[in-house]
């Protein structure tokens, strides 16, 4: 078994995921909790680290600790900076925050990214500037979905840009505080999302298709059980037109997501006639802190 | 004083709102509470009714009793049909609903409105039809903002389509339950407003613009102050820009509305460099149900 020669943390809002990892890039150990940063006290971080990563420290007193997702942001340990795009690994490995974690170390914890589009509005990353570091893409977009998806654009080694699509949250919201998820009926129907796929691409915007859900209900032109599955279709279309138009038209795509998620961007983006990847997030995440770490080194 | 011809309702979800109305269209008395659809026990309907106009019904046995809204929906007293666009003020008059309030007497409902655009997307309204009966317009676009804001096409006297937008209900559901709501601050900056629609122009699509709130409070572009007016200001200019794509480049635009929606459709509208005429929704309401009672008395 290769030595484990680092500590990597995905400490977000809800969880807390570690991973051993071995000089080889191999996995040694790992370790997941529901103690993310809204569950850690004031002052409470050093110790919650100890807890889920205190043996593996002391048992590997050389391994770097390095930390990335929220973390860093104004609600966790320390608020980590946003490093402006165009930037790369480099430039993430040498703004890292540092906290003192005991006994004369320090562990790291990975900045964010901010971005102004040409036109001036801003956007901002906490946590995907690490997958982006570990997919091994040098040019292309890479689409990270989830509550807030990330679109990045990579060009020459190098993070160009990104842009944010609120879907997953705005999905949240209609399914639970609109008369929209009250039309919803159990089990959902799938034959929804292919035609919710195909409502972002007429007209009136989506604000106007969104309400074609209640009317097509209302008329008899959809079942309940489709109405979920039509929502999610039509958010996520909307994204991959509007994401797809922000890339060049033979960019390279990678999808880092798994299960549900997985499928149904790749479903989207094989209904608008694009090609693309699919990478696991936990390779992704582990492999981006790894070359962060590596470049620390270098560095240092 | 002219005498009393008709006993005019808008009964919606949450209200009763109730006019006696003299011959000449003038409002001679006017009553309402909170006695919506939703606060209606079944079977209560013709009491509650009796409770709010029972008097000007006693007094004038011959006042047409005629109703809009709600209370034509499946929740309400009768389910009243919707009336395939395009048609007009005859063919709502000829599709009234009918009810039984008592003393060999009947009230009417009047009917919605159903609507499929080329592309195939259906689309409903229920009470704003009464509001397009009675603006006094022929040939322009009507905007009548709300919950679920309607542009409705009216050519040669007819009404020939209508697209619903989801406006004031996604800006709630965003408000109350997202993370874009709990950063705003009050009081309310208006300035916010001006950047939301100037926000709607630029590249990525509502869900990322609406994303572009958060990053621009978090990178000390935005108070929190802004975050309120700036959502609403890139909704209603994202409903405005595919509402004005909908009509065409010279169509008379109207608004039905007053206070805080009229100032803001108005100032979304100019932006656009769109001129328009603003009438008051109870004036439109009342115009529409007497020119529906008319219709109705002569198809009688």
């Amino acid at each position: 078994m290769a030595k484990p020669d680092l500590i990597a943390i995905d400490w977000g809002t809800t969880r807390l995921r570690a991973w051993l990892v071995g000089e080889d890039g191999a996995i040694v150990d790992t370790n997941a909790a529901d103690d993310g940063i809204m569950h850690v006290a004031p002052g409470g971080f050093p110790e919650t680290l100890r807890r889920h990563v205190g043996a593996w420290m002391a048992a590997f007193p050389a391994a770097p600790v390095v930390m990335a997702g929220m973390v860093g942001s104004r609600n966790g340990w320390v608020e980590a900076p946003y490093v402006p795009c165009p930037t790369d690994v480099a430039g993430l490995a040498s703004t890292l925050a540092r906290v003192d974690i005991g006994n004369g170390r320090t562990a790291s914890i990975v900045p964010g990214l901010s971005y102004r589009d040409p036109s001036g509005s801003p956007d901002v990353v906490r946590g995907e500037e690490t997958k982006l570091a570990g997919c091994g893409l040098s040019d292309g977009t890479v689409v990270m979905p989830g509550t807030h998806c990330k679109w990045a654009r990579l060009e020459a080694g190098r993070i160009a840009g990104f842009t944010t699509f609120m879907t997953g949250e705005i999905f949240g919201a209609l399914k639970d505080h609109t008369i929209l998820g009250r039309l919803a009926e159990e089990p959902a129907d799938d034959a929804g999302f292919a035609r919710g796929l195909a409502a972002a691409r007429r007209p009136g915007g989506l604000t106007h298709q969104l309400f074609s859900t209640r009317s097509s209900v209302l008329l008899g032109d959809m079942t309940g059980r489709e109405v979920l599955p039509f929502l999610s279709g039509l958010l996520i279309a909307t994204e991959v037109d509007n994401g797809l138009a922000l890339c060049s038209p033979d960019a390279e795509i990678v999808v880092v997501a798994e299960g549900h998620y997985a499928a149904a961007y790749a479903a989207a983006l094989l209904d608008r006639g694009r090609a693309h990847r699919i990478l696991a997030p936990d390779t992704v995440f582990v492999a981006g802190l790894r070359a962060i770490a590596a470049a620390a080194a270098r560095h240092a």
